[in-house]
């Protein structure tokens, strides 16, 4: 897992090399020049993660109306919608779950653009969808996803802007900004902090982690790493949903993981960051956003947008830092497969 | 919250009324007319699981994707979708939350056709929708909503059994088995097994819910109905979700609450327990399905998508009794209010 983790910054090179950014350039133009009315995501575990990350980019940089599918309407209760104006996304690293495959199955031959984001393009996923994107992430050793979670918000950042350009090239400033991730990647995990705080949780029964708006798909995985490796139970609430109900759980407790980053929606955060402290939560904020007060793991400043990319690395370090630190194997955690078949 | 609870069964009987479900089936007949492309539901909270359960019916019973909208897209990052062929579904027992009011005035200005699904017409969120849809579940006493969420599952179930029908108006067959809700619903509270097993998650430190289908929105809202009032750390997974990741975390000092009804959804679930019966996890089966060798809520069997107005009911119970149990006031939560504005 450690590995796998310490790759992501090469892995992020890789996928913006010309050799799979040209292909997913590609894939956008194809998807731009069909005129998609609706997105619909389809995913599950980690990828559900990356799905929600592009269901945010699909909505705020497209325009384009974005929900995340529960596959069982359609392969248990046989739900057959008109999906003749939708994208329709499945994102796997496996590519190899059969409900995935059945709703992208369904979805083509009711007419819609099917698009498979997976680690394995030979996949039955990938054979079932109309168009591909290959992350390129590489063998990945550990059972919990690290690098192959990363590699799926990158492949969908760079479809979402290609298909935004029209034309898949991204326009020279956007292209400039991402060429930077690799390197603020690597310095994001240079920082040792993480796994230094890791053992103030060695005792701790559960956690809640939240964040809004493009931090909520990184409290929901930092949640599941955690589950997956340390089995500590974390829940992970989008910062309006914990004050309608959640917060009344928090106490001195009850550690709570804040991803708070420079834009709108960390600086919404700041309606959520005093309730919390009302309840005298003990908060970690991780993110590029100052908060008086608080221990914090510092994340290099970038476009909100971009910063999922970064602030899951320190908390995938937490995460691994804190299974050992409890005793646990993060490589093998108990009860689970590299690959899940559900339908 | 104890009265609220028994006042669901004659809820049920007012909004079946001619004087509740004779405008909901003028709104379906509405609805039916404009025929929209596909569905986006707006919530938070509890009302968040009302709107996931319209979301599995409007996607099985009408053909029509449907998904949950991230307020934060449009309201903090100001996405403008295009949602001219949308019905967008405001759901919110106060109508008072300043996010979804806004969502729908977007939606609406978009050229969306906006419903709002509210205990309050007179909230602003019933004002700024084209459509409402008042599920009169009269005032709600306690902070944790109970009443107030079965009557907006009825309410989505009338709507779109009504959209389905095309005039609004239930066939036969289906007015027949809503008719027979009500005493079901009664008889499902009489029974005092709920009550009696609390004591059993005294000192459970956390808990785990899952279903699948249908069953999915009953899990995760008696997830939140823990939390609320025992401050419980319980955390919902449909049961496909649990096998990937949060399955490690399950063993024999985690109690799980399984929903498993009769139908396809509940069927699935033969997948998921035995994979827990191998962690040796403590299951408590809820539904009307028989499971082998497990501890059991018995509820009345009835086709699986009416089974949420039905297998929430003891779960409530359960909530409140183990609140009781642990010296809570399951009446007024620390740390929360009746409505949470953000934005």
């Amino acid at each position: 897992m450690a590995a796998d983790i310490d790759e992501q910054p090469a892995g992020y090179e890789r996928l913006l090399s010309a050799e799979y950014a040209a292909p997913i350039a590609r894939v956008a133009a194809a998807i731009a020049e069909r005129r998609p009315r609706h997105v619909v995501f389809t995913a599950r575990g980690t990828s559900d993660h990356a799905a929600l990350y592009g269901a945010y980019l699909a909505e705020i940089r497209l325009g384009l109306p974005a929900g995340l599918a529960s596959p069982s309407a359609i392969t248990l209760f046989g739900a057959r919608p008109d999906l003749s104006d939708a994208l329709v996304v499945g994102v796997s690293q496996s590519g190899g779950s059969p409900d995935l495959t059945e709703v992208l199955r369904v979805a083509r031959e009711a007419g819609a653009l099917t698009l498979a984001v997976t680690n394995a393009p030979d996949s039955p996923l990938a054979a079932t969808a109309e168009l591909g994107v290959d992350i390129a992430a590489g063998h990945e050793r550990a059972v919990a996803a690290t690098k192959t979670y990363t590699a799926e918000l990158l492949a969908l950042l760079l479809l979402v802007e290609g298909i935004r350009a029209g034309d898949g090239v991204l326009p020279e400033e956007e292209r400039r900004a991402v060429a930077e991730l690799p390197e603020l990647a690597a310095r994001t995990l240079a920082d040792p902090t993480a796994s230094e705080l890791a053992p103030r949780y060695r005792f701790a029964g559960q956690l809640v982690t939240t964040g809004r708006g493009y931090a909520y798909p990184t409290a929901r995985e930092a949640a599941l790493k955690l589950m997956e490796t340390s089995y500590l139970p974390a829940l992970a609430f989008s910062g309006a949903d914990l004050l309608h109900g959640p917060l009344a759980m928090t106490d001195p407790d009850v550690p709570v993981l804040a991803v708070v980053g420079s834009g709108p929606g960390g600086q919404s955060m700041g309606e959520v960051l005093p309730r919390l402290g009302e309840r005298r939560a003990d908060v970690l904020v991780v993110g590029s956003a100052e908060v008086a007060g608080a221990t914090r793991i510092a994340v290099p400043e970038v476009d909100e947008r971009y910063a999922p990319l970064l602030d899951i690395l320190p908390l995938q370090r937490l995460a691994l830092a804190l299974a050992l630190a409890r005793g646990e194997d993060p490589d093998a955690p108990r009860g689970l497969k590299k690959v899940t078949a559900t339908m």
